[in-house]
């Protein structure tokens, strides 16, 4: 590694998760990440490889529990912890530290859409209106500045890449958005649940949280800003036997005489400069498979055989783009770092 | 075997793709079968077992080409050839043999249709005019007097099978239909081709034939004969790293008042005194795992977030109802038998 | 299904786990079998259809709890329960009932060597000195006149299948018998633990209970039992990221002058009559996939590169010979029925 | 990327295969490699992005045929060709090229070896003398000096690490190794073939080879080199229903008074100061998940039922350490690099 790079101390907060392990992978090559601390509750006490062998060679830390780390020597938090444990967790934590969290606690910024989705208050009010939501392409100058990152979920990531610029230059109509989504397995966590066993899962699939899920308003939010009015959208999540990947199908009606051809070259501009994202050519579709593993999303948008529609597609490595990389991505602007920094592996195949 | 039933001598020509197998799996517990010829062009002159071992203990006879078939000894051909051949090759049957047709071939009723979008003339117009359209529970009139029946499509059956009876029931709108389909890979057949290594499928997804799916004209066809006018949809399917296995999710636009629960009730209705279509109660989600290796459908119907909308649910296995189990269907009503016959397996799980 | 075969009235212990699903798969064709009882202790009260989804189109008992069963309404048990909790369940059956338990508790007819193998006493010694070894081809004549079946694992089956013969013929030498099992997952039960997750088991592999699996002293005792002398094997079992299936290579030294195909030669003259044992021509290999969803067992014999040793390979489903369908096959025997009745399913492939 | 590091110009020979790709994907972040020249014959004036669209975002040059090389251009070759292609290639190149070769075709030092297993008379038999057989761990002195690099099969690197120590220190004996050993499907490359597609590989698993395997007298070549007299061995190849992997399990003879303690505690020694090779504590097993994507080996040894034997188990990437990550150490090595560079890449779980 360059010497010439400073070393930012990092904890990373509920180590023992697939999000946390991505965290690792990929810092593990970040010449400026250090790692001084690794969170797991129920863990604490365990060396890194009981729970990852994968990462035993690493010589990282011991696990230990939120309680035992000593603050003043971390710069900075990922925070991979459970959907509502985060909120005082990241209060009680010292300003001089800044946060990416990778939950759900911070990316609603209205307090009462948060209270009826996740059906209790929100326990850090004052957090979550300084959180800056980190779709990186969408918010650099957010980012840059922020203390508090909250990092989008897997969905809306995968959703909103393709969807904000169609609806911030008009291209689409709002009311009438159609997102079917795809995704493995591994965006359901690392809990022993019975229905996310081998047996159950693989050689099948199925719809889940139909009509209900809690991406939805995040997506929602994000699109609604976008637009300047409300947008209600119709989000379907499937089950996919896979360990990793996203898969968007989104069915929008044109706006005003646009065809597809507009919207792939409205996307195409948009991301022309953007290491992370490919428009691909017309008529290519993307596979979940070209971009596993590595920080990438590909893009295409194809004619719709309904009149005055088209349709979207969009792919991305759920853990990578869709939680740890883009993490790694804010980390890198909120401190200054080249925004490729430690993200630079290509996508594995097979 | 019970010795009551007369036994109709079977020929199954294509005998050596994953449908032939799937014919021979089931009809060889079918009281009424005595399955005596089986074709395989390249593959003549070799024993069952070589090209599929898992059938090797039945004891059936050798592969043989078509034109070395005798067929004063048939009464009944299942015919599995690759779309497109089989036209004139049904054309020479003998006229007191029956057939059901699982290729494409005789499933569009309209020459002018078929010609677009298979990019030739049809060669057998008149045998197209004939034919039958073997989606069993609609057709069953039909499918009992029909000398020719055209076996649907996998994505036709699964698609049609729910959005039929809203249709005839005039409960959705008909210019704003959106299937979004996914299936398993054998689907895409035996041939040996790059794309459907198994290093090139698992482990990811992507969509195909976007726009443009050969299985839109046949749904199309069936949707606009229901409406009374012409029915126009959108259809994206996808690949999903799984051998069997067909997941519909339609997004509908509902017409008048109606809501899901009306659906639900109108479909429930329909089915009730179907065998192999079952509608879940409102919430539960169909895997296509519950129905693997049956004949069975399972639908259901959730409410959209989107206002006036809702969507359908449905699932089933692609090489049995979508295939050879519709098949067999179909060959148990021609010859009056009980429309279950052979098709009592039970989904296997996992 | 036909009028004539007296039904006998059916318990299954134990009813949510694989092999209760996959005992009820196939005694709903089987003529002779009425399920009158399903119990499940956790999940007593719920219909069948909310464990097992793909069955509820059956229409069987609610779950209850094994203390509220009737047993003047049964005439036979299979007991799918876990290890350790069966014996003093058993003991308290009424006499008039028949069994195949499923579990281990009576497979070691030693009562030192299951407390060496299980950790504590054995509960109910008399019942295992009763219950009955049911390998079925080798133990018919046990088998029918037996109360109590212990049915074998799944690894004893798939390895003492072929071997018995060559022990008992003295063709192979009974001190160097080296066994490399490898299982898919369902193997493992459908209990909710980590190790079994998607994402932990699948695209890749791994060994487990190296040295000191619980099947090896069943295989032991059984080898030895036919050898007649005391037989220590070694015994290496691998989880394989595929939900069926069975694959055991063997390795053996042979005796006297043998060659793999004096071994083949004796295998297939052994088991020339047994419906479900098929010996493959010489240099065949069998495959798991062959025989998914069947009764059936595969063998063959490899010359070995070493000198003076051979290479015995075979594979059954481990749920069905290897569990649900030996039990079946057990009560077939045990009730004076044909011994195929209900396991006449062929292989499901792909 | 640092400036100071000299640029090598880099032609990949057939890269269109999961060879070529994965060199590509791990040479992208190589500061010394320079990737100039892609050929693959019958896709040559394709993008790279048409045969694997994952890597497109690369910017890499066109592929093209080998005749049209400028080899004036071009300091390094990585050649992977199909066996038999590769010789009368390499034969044509200039002197000042060094190559690593990833086909068989200079592996075995034996010209009658080589036709022995080949069938054919080796079409440049001063390379295959001259050629060093690149187990990088074994043989650093001579890769270092070598200008052609015979890189070892999967199976070879995966087996030969853990048992070259042992038969170099006489801790095992050698007349009877049996090796049974296990592989994830992208080893069977990426042409189309119907034993290959999806289908038939996923959901079932398979022996093949059994006994005459290619990869065996590369095997018992090294292993005699290291004994000093000739190895004959035992070897099961099995195929896996996983992309990646390989996992091999030993059986061995222990020699004198040694247990598998000693052989762990030999090995531990060994490779105390090896950067890829971990061998793992007492009771820990390998899984082949654990070293996906890199270029690390896991060992272990363990304790075999039966007495005076152990086992010993060991895992790899068949596409990374079992193919293009040693051909990259290899490079690294030929070139006087850190022999890390390029392959820092961790593991990816799940």
């Amino acid at each position: 590694m360059p010497e010439s790079v400073d070393q930012i101390r990092i904890a990373i907060l509920g180590a023992s998760g697939y999000t946390g392990a991505e965290l690792v992978r990929m810092l593990a090559r970040h010449p400026a990440a250090d790692v001084r601390v690794l969170t797991a509750e129920r863990q604490a006490g365990k060396p890194l490889a009981e729970v990852f062998p994968h990462l035993a060679y690493l010589n990282l830390p011991n696990l230990v529990k939120i309680e035992q780390v000593d603050w003043s020597e971390i710069d900075f938090v990922f925070c991979g912890l459970p959907h509502g444990t985060t909120q005082e967790i990241i209060r009680a934590l010292p300003h001089t530290v800044k946060i990416v969290d990778l939950s759900a606690d911070f990316r609603l910024s209205d307090p009462a859409s948060y209270a009826q989705w996740y059906g209790h208050e929100h326990a850090a009010v004052e957090l979550q209106r300084e959180a800056v939501y980190g779709l990186t392409e969408f918010n650099r100058q957010g980012v840059r500045s922020a203390r508090l990152v909250a990092n989008p979920g897997c969905y809306p990531t995968a959703t909103l890449i393709p969807l904000l610029p169609l609806v911030l230059d008009g291209l689409i109509q709002t009311d009438d958005i159609i997102v079917d989504a795809k995704s493995g397995v591994s965006g359901a966590g690392r809990d022993a649940k019975q229905a996310n066993l081998f047996c159950e899962v693989s050689e099948g699939m199925h719809a889940y949280g139909v009509g209900h899920h809690r991406h939805m308003p995040e997506m929602e939010q994000e699109l609604s800003i976008a637009a300047g009015v409300p947008v209600t959208m119709a989000f379907t999540p499937h089950l996919i036997p896979m360990n990793r990947g996203e898969f968007i199908t989104t069915y929008v009606k044109l706006a005003g005489k646009n065809g597809p051809d507009d919207l792939r070259a409205a996307l195409a501009a948009r991301f022309e400069n953007e290491p992370f994202v490919q428009v691909l050519p017309a008529g290519v579709v993307p596979h979940t498979k070209h971009v596993r593993g590595s920080n990438q999303v590909h893009i295409s948008v194809f004619k719709d055989r309904l009149p005055g529609r088209a349709i979207v597609l969009s792919v991305l490595d759920n853990l990578v783009k869709g939680a740890s990389g883009q993490a790694i991505q804010n980390f890198n602007v909120m401190n200054g770092l080249i925004e490729t920094m430690g993200l630079e592996q290509a996508p594995m195949f097979p």
